[in-house]
């Protein structure tokens, strides 16, 4: 549990944080939404402060009025018991609020909370409830990173993000199999840091005998499975994920352009040649799943990964599980709108652990359970294997 | 046919007033496609400029560098015999080029072809272009700003366009019918000034007798016709008409808000209460026929129209007819890509006759043949009703 | 105006077609709907003796009780006004009533009507409305054999449906431009014979001079625009057309398999190698209109083909028109559930004329005005030039 | 593992089992496929014939004819990789071949397969894969169940499918939670008896303390959920159900009709008035998850049902568990064709236990697990709770 002093530093870093990203960005990057699950840049520094005001200010500053009575209604997002929401589809569509605005409106609910980090004697609640917006923000500053990715990256322009954001570190390791025992193991987060809801109900697990890469699969060992005629072999692949590379017409890695007969890959830093030793990303869970049974191997489990975790590097890539997000014995949903937070996702959905280079500094722990549908490609994923 | 130098003067008044109706938004408002009839308002500065560079740099200014390789590609619409074009419904997606580079690059354009038209001695060819070059901005005008008032007035905190933007004007007339005797007519374009390729073919016709009304229907009827369930009656509506109101529920024109009881319309001065005189505007072709149902009465045929209508006042509405678009007795299409122009839409549309509040100044004439289909509200459409 | 007693060898003959055409099928074949416009057989022997029940007995016929509560539900089909109906979609999903129960329905109408027609004194609204019955009748026979066509033709077996039924007659004759003069004709339907409400509204019309073929486009034409690259030349297409035949990938007509190198056209007499010689069919108003833009002509309208048609033989396809489907000068539409007949389908239509090796016996003449919305093929549709 | 008389007698009884089933219908009933997930009953009819022709007389019986080419193509279904399948949605649009046909190909293959197992030796692998087809035929004998309920269920008629097949028992037992204490359970099949791939793996699994119930969730105690507004309250709900159930406007289980004021259920006796004591099915996984947040509760997950199941009654209803499908520790996937049997749908799929009213008879077994998408509820599932 942070001090209100720590978490005063910890509140003022995200905020700026999340500025610093989108200062790289054109006025116009922060309004386009030109698929359902990215959103706009200036809806996600306009949501993170609506979270503040919403839950934070709202709740816990007595004299607190409101800087625009239509913001809640434009930067809810998914919490559906807190008045009513903007489709999601729409976020696109939206000119208004301007980005001036919403800075200036990031600045004035920044004041506020700051003021109130400074000046109040808050509750253990009120603490927490600010550390979850942090945390929150947090989230979104990865997803700013990986919807900018394809804002910039889907334009015909293709232009360059950041010169300077290097998104593919080589790890210098020999591949091996690392060897974990049949037993009883202990499962989740099991300390009084910040964690969410997911993670908690530390728990025992069984796991038999089972050995796991310390390396994530590189771009040179995909593209292996691609000549080998991976995309096209129906047995390998799921018949859900079978319908979907044939309905997309999905034959390469996300970002993948073959430009005169070389693979290339659109990043942050622009077109670039494709790094054969880099880790694959941008794939699904369909394409990590195919890969795996390609080789005879398979993908952990996200208990596997976790008690093997401090055997080997990772933070680079978000790794594919064959885990589906499910509650852990014991879980219970937090009461109120926060509530809404993780478990109404547990279906449906693959788990991801360890984060990605994209992840925000401090937001990464080994019990952290990420997940998205398993056709998504958006974000840095990529996998290691088990048998 | 204008002389150079007329045309000088209407290339500059042309190019400046689409920049003057732009000049009342913020950057983001030019960046956003809510639906696929509605373009980026950046969309039409820059494909109005792209038809200058290509049509008219391109072939008759001999030593045109392009502005930017990239530019044909991006701000291409239709004209599918000129090189790759963006699929339409992704232009809401592209955040660049940004507006500013798009300033820049009618600016260029802009002195580029003064520079043509007040140094070179032009062709009568390219001196045709231009003209077509400055009519095609003119209509991307109108478009701007039905475009524009459907960004603004589908945002929930629906802004004010322009404050001085009067889009209601009254008739202050009584209604009379008109009568017209049967006879031969003559129906077309027929002088040396500008029109466009589908009002050519001067022709005659035989018109049965009738009567057409002096005035357009007005909101204070529209709205009777509500009142007295017009919507709910299927025998008054073609049958694609009463599954197109079922499956969006529509209940009313669009940009119509029922706010404690009373009718408010979303206009280019922001909401305003309703104005029961104004005629009535954003209908469909099926709302208009609907209503003459309604009354026991029709729409005109768009001959009844060109005939009759020196005998009453239009212009502040498109007036939907009953005729659907098709070519003239011997219409031909251009060769080459202006060929595109008009004769591959003549199939499902709608002819509507006259010209709307929106239209550009010096654009609207007797001959003038817009057209739409039958579902489509966004333009200022409304109707007049004939027996 | 037929007598009574005519009346009753026509709907004898009417009722006795409808079964004869079934005959030929197996009771699997009276149940399927492979797409919307396609209604199963079943459902036509159903909705044309629901007619006669619901307009006719339950009308005219002061004791009749109605055979099964349910027949209405289930075989209206686009009276919305009387009645719950069906959703056309849903009608393949329908495995009761059965074809042996709907046999028994129809003895038990048919035998009601006759008893009508030879014992009571019937008014001439009853009559009129048994006479229109008996032609609404044979229009569902046309769809029974396109729609039995289409059902078999899309079987992976492709069986043959009659072995006797010729549907590819050859036009022998030279291809001549007929010429017609410029001057006032008149159109429309103009005696006491039945005919539909939409060819009601004799009136006169203008024509420019034009010429029409006496002979319709053939196999063999049609394949010379084929091999031209007719199908991918983007300026001889509607905007619509394009987007229609690159979504489905339309590069022939309809029911054109192409095996071991030579084109075969699967008939009603099963698959069959195709006839050059013989009028082409199975195609969309579309692919008759690029055909013809490939000619540099045009298609007729439905006044040019009706002025001219006496000069012509027709009868083997549906020609398609360059008109679109709209009222007549002073057309009304007919009050009550009839009224819905025709006039609620008058727009996004295009006319045919003529008839079709399918058309009913007495069911073709010179006047009549069918239409279908420009994409449709699995009527016998074909089409003439006219310039 | 059978000997050949044993599985002489299992092969006579499962044939003649289908055929039982689908006495009850009529022709027509045979045809149609009213949504994607329903297959018309004669598809499964020649589907589970053509398995046998496919992997036991082509592989085992040497002098075999097929007794008609064009089968393997119509009756193949998910099999990847034997041939050329027919699309799934297109199965209820195809009338041939007949019922009759189907009838014949089934006693012609019935007969070969006899013959073989009277008059061969067959070996071990042919003796299974003559196993697995029973097994196979048994589960399409429930889908024959369920499919020809939704077929006749869906029909406004609402016919009756069999008076006599009682779908409703009651549990004449008091509710009561069974205790399970914490520590290391076996799970899996562990005999030589038949079992699906999915089940075999046999290992070792860690549970917490839990309880579960005696009891499956009664019609009563789900319209009490239903009375206190369930279905409206969102936080109850997954965020994809909550989206679901808005969509299709679910408000109550499948079958369920409100008639004047009195809930019924169609079943294959017909329409009923509802049982209020029978446990509640034709559920979706949401709606049971949904039942069990608003009382507090969870849903076991599949190992905590196998460890407790001797202790309680179990086959009216497949069960919905927590668990999501997928492969158990060690699974492999059996090579060829018939190891696309499971794995490939091991994604987005939640797992049942225990059987249902319509599972064949010697088809049930406590290590069984079935999978379905969460929001399916044609079969006829149900669940009980955990905590």
């Amino acid at each position: 549990m942070l001090s209100q002093q720590e978490l005063l530093t910890l509140f003022k870093e995200t905020r700026a944080d999340s500025e610093k990203i989108c200062s790289y960005l054109e006025t116009e990057d922060y309004v386009v939404q030109p698929i359902v699950d990215v959103s706009p840049p200036k809806w996600h520094l306009g949501h993170t402060t609506w979270f503040f005001e919403e839950f934070v200010l709202k709740e816990y500053s007595s004299e607190h009025k409101l800087f625009d009575e239509n913001t809640a209604y434009v930067f809810n997002s998914y919490y559906e018991s807190v008045g009513e929401k903007v489709v999601r589809t729409d976020r696109g569509n939206l000119s208004r609020p301007t980005v001036a605005w919403i800075y200036t409106f990031r600045e004035f609910v920044t004041a506020k909370v700051i003021d109130l980090l400074v000046n109040a004697e808050l509750t253990q609640e009120a603490l927490q409830v600010i550390e979850i917006g942090c945390h929150h923000e947090k989230q979104h500053q990865e997803l700013l990173y990986t919807d900018i990715k394809y804002i910039l990256g889907n334009n015909p322009l293709m232009p360059v993000y950041n010169s300077e954001f290097e998104e593919n570190p080589v790890q210098n390791v020999e591949q091996k199999w690392l060897e974990v025992e049949e037993g009883i193991y202990e499962i989740g987060h099991n300390s009084d840091d910040f964690c969410y809801d997911n993670e908690q109900g530390f728990h025992q697990t069984f796991l038999q005998n089972y050995n796991i890469s310390n390396k994530l699969v590189t771009n040179k060992e995909f593209l292996e499975f691609m000549e080998a005629g991976g995309y096209e072999d129906v047995l390998l692949w799921h018949a859900e994920a079978w319908d979907w590379i044939n309905t997309h017409n999905i034959k390469s890695p996300f970002y993948w352009h073959l430009i005169e007969n070389k693979w290339h890959q659109y990043t942050l830093q622009g077109l670039q040649e494709l790094n054969a030793e880099a880790p694959v990303t941008h794939i699904s869970y369909y394409e990590a799943f195919a890969y795996a049974q390609w080789k005879g191997l398979r993908l952990p489990t996200e208990q596997e990964w976790e008690v093997a975790q401090e055997r080997f590097d990772w933070g680079s890539r978000w790794e594919w599980t064959e885990s589906a997000y499910a509650p852990y014995p014991n879980y219970t949903k937090p009461d109120g709108a926060l509530g809404e937070y993780n478990g109404k996702f547990m279906v449906n959905q693959k788990v991801l652990r360890g984060a990605s280079i994209a992840t925000s500094k401090n937001h990464a722990r080994p019990t952290y359970r990420n997940f998205f549908h398993p056709h998504l490609r958006w974000q840095f994923t990529g996998f290691r294997l088990a048998k």
